[in-house]
């Protein structure tokens, strides 16, 4: 069975030697000391260690049931998330004013990160909850959010997202579920949706849909598209679970991994729907929360990455094959453990190097929205937009694959379903799909945010980095090993940037062609500013004599491998932008 | 439920256009004209997809079943099994003293890429057989042979290899199991094997054990071990199978994939065993058969990236989601099919250009063999000897990446069982582990089979892609496409190689560190010289206005693809070998 340990330290390191966040100026950030962020840390560590992450396994291996219109959650879930509840940890960002604790969104990041490592599957009952929260606060008349929130808040019921239809996912505009004004202000709600995560389960007393629809008349594609609160149990007049909506589960999708988490057909028979925001602007309703929710998923695959590598280190400091190099290094013992060999140093490096610069980039995108939502501030907020398919599609993408080198460290022990490793592998990889798959934030990302204001938030991202570059510099060993590879890494992207601004107009299929290859390029050169800017921080509590020196030289030694070893493959990327469309595109569809 | 269509048309391509196999100076292939080597394509194409592919899905679903010392394989298996066995395909390249039918190797692995396509697990079940069929041949007595291979070859009895124990996979020096003599010639053996393939079965009705064990009194490490046949079921002094040996499943494990294939516990309790070749020389005997059976296993990952690229691709044509850039491709339909995307050419590309290219290294390596053997060409062993570990290790890396990029193209269908796709996905997982890690080939390459003979190999090949660049040099088009990526490749191999030598001696960390990186530029610039002259022929056949004009332009236009967006892959595993060992060893084993 896979062990689990909270990266509280590691977590503390990002929030307060990189980020800084007591002294950031964005509002609730100054309660945000050291003390505070660690018993939150330690708080909900322990939860994750103690009770979710012995559940996973048992959870994937049983699975959610479906029987005569009812799902069953694997053993143990239910008590999990009374426990959940009870700690309050569902409302840990929510707003006050509805029961919520009103923490910033970091933190909510920052706890999720060990939920999602201890069960993945679990997690994401209360994650679309978070979603669907987000939107009625957003869009809901103050009655809606009176009626609705408090008991999502408190985990009294959970959310869902209904949008995809069996023709149609990436294409929303195709969406044919009906909304008929029912004369009362509601509507009746007729369709069948798909791939509903957490549609339907025995973990609250009411499941609150929020589907997408189109209303008589409406215009076609998704402009006529409006948003729905569909619970499953209509509510009577105290506001309590009152009669059965006309809407069920038709069954559960049998899948690769994520087992734990119910994968529904949502069938909605005339079901009661109440208008949530304006009529025909439900895709807008849903892009309020698409940053967040797409934030949540890139923190899946970083979670999901740093407990395989737990795991991967702990196998290859045990198992022993093989001597060192250099001589036995346990030559006490039959053989020597495998981390003493070069190749496997070199995976569990290009996992660690990961796991640590992939989890800084993202809490530092939650912060940025803090400072947008928070801090009111427009700037901030095209920043994040631009970076959020970038966090989404990078880190997800990187995510998985760092899962697959975990199970490699573990040669044949890692196919075997005991060792647990294989789970992640299969866990992590609906996060390169779901959300958007991480085609689609590629082309969000080329084709919307790059010009998005002008262009002003690409080059405000550009100017980030050269700033901090030019203040950085002035030591050799550190300008050779981090600013010199983050410079030219920089220019690279931005060259690329050129390249796409060049062909825009022109012959846009040369931007779409390297959109993929651009969305990776980005994910680096991010990660190698988290990482420059950890080195530094590193660097600087190193000079000043402070606390746990391995700690902090592992962070400078972690860092110098992503900038020697990971940082070079946006060359490559550029390059193969640089072919433009003409090699994707040559062929005939009947040639492939 | 997945299709396949055998690839015919494709491997036709390779045997004739490419390798030009009629002409080749081996004895055996000039019987391989073009209607011969078709009619046996066609036929094991229809056992391929008619017989073993319906089988696929639901041999993921059932599994092997273990229960009171007996495994049962999924439905269907045995029936087909027969099929296979009436077919005489399990002889096909075996030798006709013994009742093979003496084709060449290259044949074997030709119809072994669609049988594994079809059916990845219960394939194997043979490929173990045919991998101790070569290791009796070549180390046993007359007597063995004639008691052993005849049944083995018509497939009324199967083959295991058993290596692994539970505290050695990779460093078989370790292995505890027994062989004590008992006095008549044989030995009893005593100890337990772990994670052996098509170890226990109904298909067969008998199985011949290959286990590596220790004589009492022989030295220490691998120089100690001797390799014993142990049949499950004693032969009578007919030759047939008599009692039964104290041979025994102890269980089978329930793994990611391949679930169709048994892995068994086998439990070796002074069961009676014969020796094959010489006490002490069991590695030598083993090592005869490692290169085919590392060849067989990066057949299976360029065979999995095939079938998952077929169903990709039909996918691709059919799923209808949003319109081309250029206006609707599909006017008259909701929606334009998400092959018109740019960015789902760019994964489809990805897919077909690994597929074909991968497919034509494995069959030139393939016929190097059958070079090495029928030939009796020390070269070609050579040759080969270098090339195996990265055949192994770069198609199985990156035919499993494949299988992920297929499933990508499906987006939420692919994570649904339902489709098939996933299957593909965690059954190619097994391939970058089982008959020695990717890591394991990586040293095996750099660290042994560079500089075999003095590194003549390694000069050999670097002659023949230079040779051929010369004289293919003269179209300007081509050699911007195709000589000048290739040259430029091969040049950036030969650094690392260089770079490699001279540390050698002095820092062999600083090999080893990078040697993962080197067996995928030596995979990147084979599969594109297999590209370069795969696109020489396609535009010979254009230009004497041969056959099918798609088809060739096709093949053209995938090797430009190749040669324009993988190899600069190249360049970035040169930058990071050049960073040399320092950057992955800097960490204490307790920082991880």
């Amino acid at each position: 069975m896979p062990t689990y340990t909270p990266p509280a330290r590691d977590l503390d390191f990002v929030l307060h030697d990189l980020l800084k966040v007591g002294s950031l100026d964005i509002p609730g950030y100054d309660e945000l000391d050291r003390d505070t962020t660690r018993a939150i840390l330690d708080e909900s560590g322990k939860l994750a260690a103690g009770v979710l992450a012995p559940l996973n396994q048992a959870g994937d291996a049983v699975g959610c049931t479906f029987e005569n219109g009812v799902v069953r959650t694997p053993p143990g879930f239910a008590d999990a998330y009374a426990r959940m509840r009870e700690g309050g940890w569902m409302g840990l960002d929510a707003d006050p004013e509805y029961g919520g604790q009103g923490m910033p969104y970091l933190m909510n990041c920052a706890t999720g990160e060990m939920f999602l490592s201890a069960n993945m599957a679990f997690n994401t009952y209360q994650g679309l909850t978070h979603a669907a929260y987000s939107t009625i606060h957003a869009h809901g008349t103050d009655a809606q959010k009176t009626t609705w929130l408090p008991n999502m808040i408190s985990g009294q019921w959970s959310g869902t997202m209904n949008l995809t239809e069996p023709q149609c996912g990436t294409d929303l505009g195709l969406i044919r579920t009906r909304a008929e004004p029912a004369g009362d202000g509601s509507y009746r709600i007729t369709g069948q949706k798909i791939w509903i995560s957490a549609g339907e389960h025995d973990l609250t007393e009411n499941i609150v849909h929020l589907v997408l629809a189109r209303i008589p008349g409406a215009p076609e594609g998704t402009r006529g598209l409006s948003l729905f609160i569909v619970p499953k149990f209509l509510l009577d007049d105290d506001g309590r679970p009152g009669p059965r909506n006309a809407v069920s589960c038709g069954g559960v999708e049998h899948k690769m991994g994520f087992h734990g988490n119910a994968t529904c057909v949502i069938n909605h028979d005339g079901a009661t729907g109440y208008l949530l925001g304006e009529e025909n602007a439900g895709m807008r309703a849903m892009f309020t929360m698409m940053n967040e929710a797409r934030i949540g998923v890139g923190l899946q695959g970083v979670a999901q990455a740093a407990v395989a590598y737990e795991n991967a280190a702990a196998f290859a400091r045990d198992r022993l094959q093989g001597r060192a190099l250099a001589g036995a290094a346990a030559p006490e013992r039959p053989a020597d453990p495998i981390i003493v060999h070069p190749d496997v140093r070199r995976n569990l490096m290009d996992q660690k190097a990961f796991v640590e610069g992939g989890r800084a980039f993202l809490l530092w995108g939650a912060s940025l929205i803090d400072r947008a939502h928070r801090g009111r501030d427009a700037d901030a907020e095209g920043l994040v937009s631009l970076l959020t398919p970038v966090i989404k599609g990078f880190l997800t993408d990187k995510g998985f694959e760092t899962t697959v080198l975990a199970q490699q460290t573990f040669g044949g022990a890692g196919f075997v379903r005991e060792t647990g490793v294989e789970q992640f592998v299969r866990d992590a990889r609906i996060t390169m799909i779901y959300e958007g798959t991480n085609g689609v934030q590629a082309l969000d990302l080329v084709g919307r945010k790059l010009g998005a204001g002008g262009g002003k938030y690409i080059m405000a991202y550009f100017e980030l980095i050269k700033t901090w570059c030019r203040e950085a510099a002035g030591d050799p060993d550190f300008d050779a090993a981090f600013v010199e590879p983050l410079k030219t890494a920089s220019k690279q992207l931005q060259q690329a940037g050129m390249y796409f601004m060049q062909q825009g107009a022109t012959a846009p299929e040369n931007a779409l062609a390297g959109s993929y290859d651009f969305l990776h390029m980005m994910g680096h050169v991010s990660v190698g500013f988290m990482w420059a800017q950890m080195a530094q921080a590193a660097r600087a509590a190193l000079a000043a004599g402070e606390g746990d020196r391995a700690f902090y030289e592992a962070k400078v030694a972690t860092g110098r491998y992503y900038m020697a070893r990971q940082l070079p493959m946006v060359a490559t990327h550029l390059a193969r932008i640089e072919t433009g469309a003409e090699p994707v595109m040559a062929l005939d569809a009947e040639s492939f």
